[in-house]
């Protein structure tokens, strides 16, 4: 376990004041998070609980922990979803708060194989969609267990 | 240094077959090469050598090696050239193998603060565009005096 003697907080960032969507998990250092961004359903976010902007800004053994987090992250997501692709983006260029895009992404979705954040290259398949939200739950709390069993 | 037994290369493979861009150094893991995409002077790609599609495909000694030299190419063009913000993102929809994007990004830049893949925001910034391209040939010789140093 590891503690940071300054948790710092920007007073205008909204990945300091609030979760940041639904609360998957929290550890002491970084929670996740799944995001609500519409046609993507398995979207989660891995957010870094102090406010640091860039991945270098975390020290060796962080970024280490970080990213051993954002993989476990990736493959429960493959297992359990069996998706085409796995997307991992760490932009802020709005909330300059670093948190890792953990997207699963599937040949039927609006954008693939653009990035989610280009435009729609189809409609929404709402049924395909609601198919693997039904199965988000048991996701979650697989995602909790080992989060808990490996990174608490 | 770390050797793998096998590099398996995929027949259709742009990235197997090709360096994929500027080459600025390369090492028995992966490379690093400074990619021409319009708009986006300082944009360089961490490309691993082996044909492999999802960062969760690598073992977690590599995942760490991966990511430091990301880290490391981060925090020189952080140096070198001051940008707004990096953005990292390891996509791949397009061509399955493990590539990480690292990517400067300023106000002025045509998307800012959208990612890069989305619409532009505003018109090129030919002048400022310029500026930073005459200072990359520098940096292209600082990234491969570190990797060299501390990756190969």
């Amino acid at each position: 376990m590891h503690s940071h003697p300054t948790q710092p907080e920007s007073p205008n960032c909204v990945l300091c004041r609030e979760d940041g969507g639904a609360l998957v998990w929290r550890g002491s250092r970084l929670r996740l998070i799944r995001a609500s961004e519409e046609g993507f359903p398995a979207f989660y976010r891995v957010i870094w609980n102090a406010h640091v902007a860039e991945f270098s800004d975390l020290s060796r053994a962080d970024r280490a922990f970080c990213m051993e987090v954002v993989a476990a992250v990736e493959q429960l997501v493959r297992e359990h979803l069996k998706p085409a692709k796995i997307n991992l983006a760490a932009l802020g260029n709005m909330v300059p708060h670093l948190h890792w895009h953990v997207i699963a992404r599937w040949e039927w979705d609006s954008h693939f194989p653009a990035p989610v954040w280009a435009n729609a290259q189809r409609s929404r398949d709402a049924e395909k969609e609601a198919a693997i939200s039904a199965r988000l739950p048991a996701l979650d709390a697989l995602l909790r267990e080992r989060l808990q069993a490996e990174f608490a």
